[in-house]
């Protein structure tokens, strides 16, 4: 995302025009989501330095154009764009304040998906406070691009590219990422395990093994919305639960398996998106407990193993793999866009969560397999994790301090990538002010599964380290608290 | 899939556990997939060229073991080895015949897979008349590493790759893959277009899209069976219509449009997989007709582009990519390991399909999709689909002479990659016969939403130059006709 400029005074262009192009640039971009409200004319006015007739007459041309709509007495809304509703479950409910219902939103998968644009900014953009990697520069090493260049210039690159490959993944991959999993305690073997195209497609294949439609499932919240709104769009009846520093709160959890009979918990048990905390051996022995005596399964989304001590409490280690499926990935450490992802599963849930894969996409692409299985099995990786975590505390530590500076109280203690701030107002609007600026913040309600306005906001360590960042948000929240 | 070396007399191991261990290996494979009837017990002694007792030792091993059944009357039949019943709509259903009734089937998913595992064959084993692929070293070409080399040496690539990339795909691709669209006479941009892993998932990402489960869809029948399997595993209702030479049977689609309001119709118009068949301009115009009639959205499966004219009829172009949308890929002709495909929608579609795009996989991975790009632009990749096509053309020549002289005939005019044979025999027994012999066919069940036994089979006219696995074929057929 580029920073906005001033609008120009005196240009060709009115001024009113100027802003109008730039809000439906972002409508257009979905930066602006879909039932967000825009600023108010007094607000937007004192934000862009123009005159709140300026701001009227910005409205009428977004109004004109049909992107925005007007409510009596409550400002003006960005539409719904998609000339078809994408399925009858996911249509706008009505926000009936509801406790523990099953959850039926549009909020979600729009914003989630408004979020993850934002992840996707051009190479030479600033490092976004709401994004979920490291900056590029972070992970910058000359490792990664030689592996690829060594499998490709290898002999028997050839005859394995010609082929749709080995459909659970390249073979040698699978045994060294079984090693990884033996070091931190899991009974893994090759043959157990899948590679995928990321952590994200081993999510979705587990969902839709283990699940049909209209099943209940248990997602730790806060979480990340990507996972709310994937098993929204698959039909699955989702049941927050709260997810506290220790982990999941079991006593929600416990009357869910009486209430609703879930199927399956998926949790982030190690550096939890967004809190950062970590599950407790006692609460990962009273899951499973929940998980035998109910009979539902636990997918363990250990997306920030790398990041996290080898020692990290993990339920897949005391289950012994019997119903856990673990799920980790590589773009929190090497190149996001290698998609390179895998799960290893129960033996008696292997074959169809295979035969999930091949309905989905087939075999997935065995030359970055053998790049990645290159880069760990010349400890290149490790190595390269180990710098990546030195120079991450140190980031920890000073944005920390800039936040506090800054007037933001952390509602979890800081840990691994992601730190959880409360800031004391509604961060839906924060993020509207701070976008104004030419960032893009991660608000507290992408990360619970009904929406609504949040105090919360995910901040990431690494791309939060200019002081002038804290300085602008600090300006926004004095107006704000007023 | 290595050749089957005979049973071993005075071995160290009696010959029934020998022939008990082969078959429980393949049932392991599922390459006999649950539900296969193994042979009776004389003609499995036949085949192996040992006593009826050894055999009925062997089965009674197999039994012990849990892998197979015996039915009073009927014979051994292999078991479901899943513990876990995958979905309850793909529970076995009792093969009640039915006209048109939508489909709940566990046998397709098994069998697809079955074949789909038999394209898996490791390098080195000899081609399979029933893959579905070139055999690799057809598609061997020097470019295709290359470019993988040269982009990885680039000093762009290193920031592209440390991003998750753009959700839509490589924009670089993106823009070749509309330059040839609309070549073929679609109204592409590049826009309008998103990157995939394979034509599987774009296949994957419109089913889910358009349809929610229950939904009924149209599919040609025969037809690829890994789309029976994906739409039944989405729990969709299935409804077959006959595809003959020129098209759909578009009586039994406007029936199925006045009874069911089918929401999607899937075909592959150019080359149709198994029968070779290509759509009449006429066809496309009617179906296009029904679709606007009976407002359903068309998914044009154009797997086989680069084997077919340029002329080929394409109902996305004479429909504009109003209500089409069209799904093509390069696992047929470049590097099937590489898995990218890709999909062009109409313009109100794709958001909606970036948003579950999104939902499955995040991105696609930049490398391969800029390799790609790379091998279209230099024109390579055009230059050697020419030599394929041509070489291609020669091997169909040989193969239906081969053909003909084992006593098949050619229930469809050969044409592209694959010929559809009416043998006059039960295609999965002779299958399971073939099998024995190191040949993995493709038997016509494999093809059709609810199975059973079919005189027909595909084979691939690359795979079937060899005269010695005709003059096999012929014995097994004169045998079974004896």
């Amino acid at each position: 995302m580029q920073p906005t400029h001033p609008l120009t005074r005196g240009a060709g262009e009115p001024l009113s025009a100027q802003l109008a192009q730039r809000l439906a640039a972002r409508i257009l971009d979905r930066l602006l989501p879909a039932g967000a409200r825009l600023p108010s004319v007094r607000q937007c006015a004192a934000l862009h330095g123009v005159s709140p007739a300026t701001v009227v007459a910005a409205y009428d041309q977004l109004l004109a154009q049909g992107l925005v709509e007007a409510r009596p007495q409550r400002g003006f809304f960005v539409r719904d764009l998609a000339q078809n509703a994408p399925n009858p479950s996911v249509k706008r409910s009505s926000h009936a304040p509801e406790k523990e219902a099953t959850s039926s939103r549009l909020q979600q998968p729009i914003n989630a998906t408004a979020l993850i644009r934002g992840m996707f900014a051009p190479a030479g953009a600033q490092p976004q406070p709401g994004m979920g990697i490291f900056p590029p520069d972070w992970l910058a090493a000359p490792f990664v691009a030689a592996a690829v260049r060594k499998v490709a210039a290898s002999r028997q690159w050839p005859a394995t590219a010609l082929q749709y490959g080995d459909p659970r993944g390249d073979a040698g991959l699978r045994a060294v990422l079984a090693q990884r999993l033996v070091a931190l305690g899991l009974p893994a073997t090759p043959d157990r395990i899948l590679t995928t195209v990321g952590a994200t497609h081993a999510l979705d294949i587990v969902s839709r093994t283990l699940l049909k439609p209209g099943d209940a499932v248990m997602v730790e919240e806060p979480g990340w919305a990507v996972e709310f709104a994937r098993l929204d769009a698959l039909g699955m009846r989702i049941l927050p639960v709260p997810r506290g520093p220790q982990g999941p709160n079991l006593d929600v959890m416990a009357r869910y398996c009486a209430e609703h009979a879930p199927r399956l918990y998926v949790s982030v048990s190690v550096l939890h998106n967004p809190t950062g905390g970590s599950l407790t051996p006692a609460a990962a022995h009273r899951v499973l407990q929940l998980a035998q005596q109910h009979d539902f399964h636990v997918l363990e989304d250990d997306t920030y193993s790398h990041l996290a001590p080898e020692h990290a409490t993990r339920m897949s280690v005391l289950d012994g793999l019997q119903r856990t499926v673990y799920v980790s990935g590589f773009a929190k450490i090497l190149a996001p866009s290698w998609r390179v992802g895998y799960l290893a599963a129960p033996a008696a849930l292997v074959e169809r969560l295979l035969d999930t894969k091949l309905l989905a996409t087939l075999t997935t692409p065995s030359l970055l397999e053998q790049a990645l299985a290159l880069c760990i099995e010349q400890g290149q990786l490790r190595r390269h994790t180990e710098r990546l975590r030195q120079r991450l505390d140190a980031a920890r530590a000073r944005s920390v301090q800039l936040a506090q500076q800054a007037g933001c109280r952390f509602a979890a203690e800081p840990a691994g990538l992601f730190g959880w701030i409360d800031t004391g107002v509604d961060t839906d609007a924060l993020a509207l002010r701070l976008l104004d600026e030419g960032y893009l913040l991660a608000p507290g309600s992408l990360f619970h599964a009904r929406g609504g306005a949040s105090p919360l906001m995910r901040i990431n360590f690494a791309t939060t380290q200019e002081a002038e960042f804290w300085r602008r948000l600090h300006v926004h929240l004095a107006a704000m608290r007023g």
